[in-house]
């Protein structure tokens, strides 16, 4: 994924997702719409495109196939400038600026981009500062990912970092708690997780990493009652964020 | 999806799932394996299909690519009986014998497979007693289903009913309480969520219909503090079972 990094167009797809796009401001180069579409969202979306002086291109269902990488592109694909990753800092200073205590989302090795996609946007809803991923075996920020945060990645920065485990150290000095779910730990409900908090989320087959946990001040486990091994890993990390919302309004 | 029920075989990929397919005692009619692969994971799954006298065949990656419908086989696809749906009674009575209050979670035309399997994954670790879908206007149990629910598709029961509204009106009478989750109801941590329940979860973009919805007694807003509109559906799914969970526990 580290090519990412490099390239300069994000391809956006999808109406909700090219919509809130341009909603946000985020800075819009080209639009694709299928030719004969006209129903309300595509209006709705080729006003935008005029109001913002954005090149617009009618094409046929065979090139916006082409074109496409989620392979759902509703009839509307824009090109963008590439989501450009934060630093942690930006996150700890947009929670002084709200006046919350810092509430991030690690993400230790998350390659599936839908469950990526799915974490921005409950970050984004939860009220989390931001998600911070890896560099290293560990999807980035593409297509999909940002049609599955159905726009949160507009707002919620992600910050990507070459040593997770260091990057936590340097947290703690800064008066961060982590707190990582996984199997065998105290369940969430009996934890105290008000405070400037960091969740920890691991990989979809192998959970949390050793060198990862160790730094984690506390273990939380959802309470499981059936018979399969554990939730999805974006289904988790709703379930814990929640939690900590929870005990943060309380 | 009607063609589904039709359907007799059913192609379950991935190890995870084979795995918990062969352990759960579903009846696998044929293996196929990656010609050459050694693994620990492999080798237990094929450690299982000689026990159980399953025809063996090992085959190409061209081959098992042409097989898959997930594109993620990971060397293993498996050929089962189709899964069977279950009936609305078998989950009231499987609540019975386990002498807890029915807990059930409708799902108001989930479109996406992913979503459904996440779900059905959620509703077997949080307890639930059984899973049930309309037979229009969304989607059945695939094998992209079976894939996304790890295992869960094995042990809890799924239900497919010609009209939602009218399922509920009959589970009304045997004493369950609906509440649906949508904006602009009572905070979810503000309801008293136990007691006999069903949990009624809407379309990816539409929401709960009308028709559901003026069935419900309750409606439930998940607390949202960000700029977007609205979590996954899977995860919506995940934080209310798991709000009932934390007030069945108290």
């Amino acid at each position: 994924m580290e090519e990412k990094k490099q390239k300069e167009t994000l391809v956006i797809e999808g109406r909700n997702a090219v919509l809130e796009a341009f909603r946000s401001g985020k800075p819009i180069d080209k639009l694709f719409v299928l030719d004969g579409c006209q129903d309300g969202p595509v209006r709705t979306i080729i006003r935008e495109a005029k109001k913002q002086d954005v090149i617009l291109n009618f094409v046929t269902r065979e090139r916006l196939d082409q074109m496409s990488e989620t392979k759902k592109h509703q009839g509307v694909i824009a090109h963008a400038a590439a989501y450009t990753y934060a630093e942690v800092e930006d996150m700890l200073q947009l929670a002084e600026k709200k006046g919350e205590e810092p509430f991030l989302i690690l993400l230790d090795g998350i390659e599936d981009p839908h469950n990526l996609g799915a974490i921005i946007r409950t970050a984004n809803l939860a009220g989390a500062h931001g998600v911070i991923i890896p560099k290293r075996r560990a999807v980035g920020l593409t297509a999909i990912v940002a049609k599955t945060s159905a726009g949160a990645l507009n707002y919620t920065p992600v910050a990507k970092v070459t040593n997770l485990a260091k990057t936590m150290e340097e947290l703690k000095e800064k008066g961060l708690w982590f707190v990582c779910a996984d199997m065998g730990g105290e369940s969430m409900y009996r934890l105290n997780l008000k405070g400037p908090i960091g969740l920890v989320i691991g990989n979809e087959g192998e959970g949390v990493s050793r060198l990862v946990k160790e730094k984690c001040d506390f273990i939380a486990s959802i309470p499981m009652k059936g018979e399969i091994d554990s939730l999805n890993a974006s289904v988790a990390a709703g379930v814990l964020a929640y939690e900590i919302v929870r005990q943060r309004l309380q």
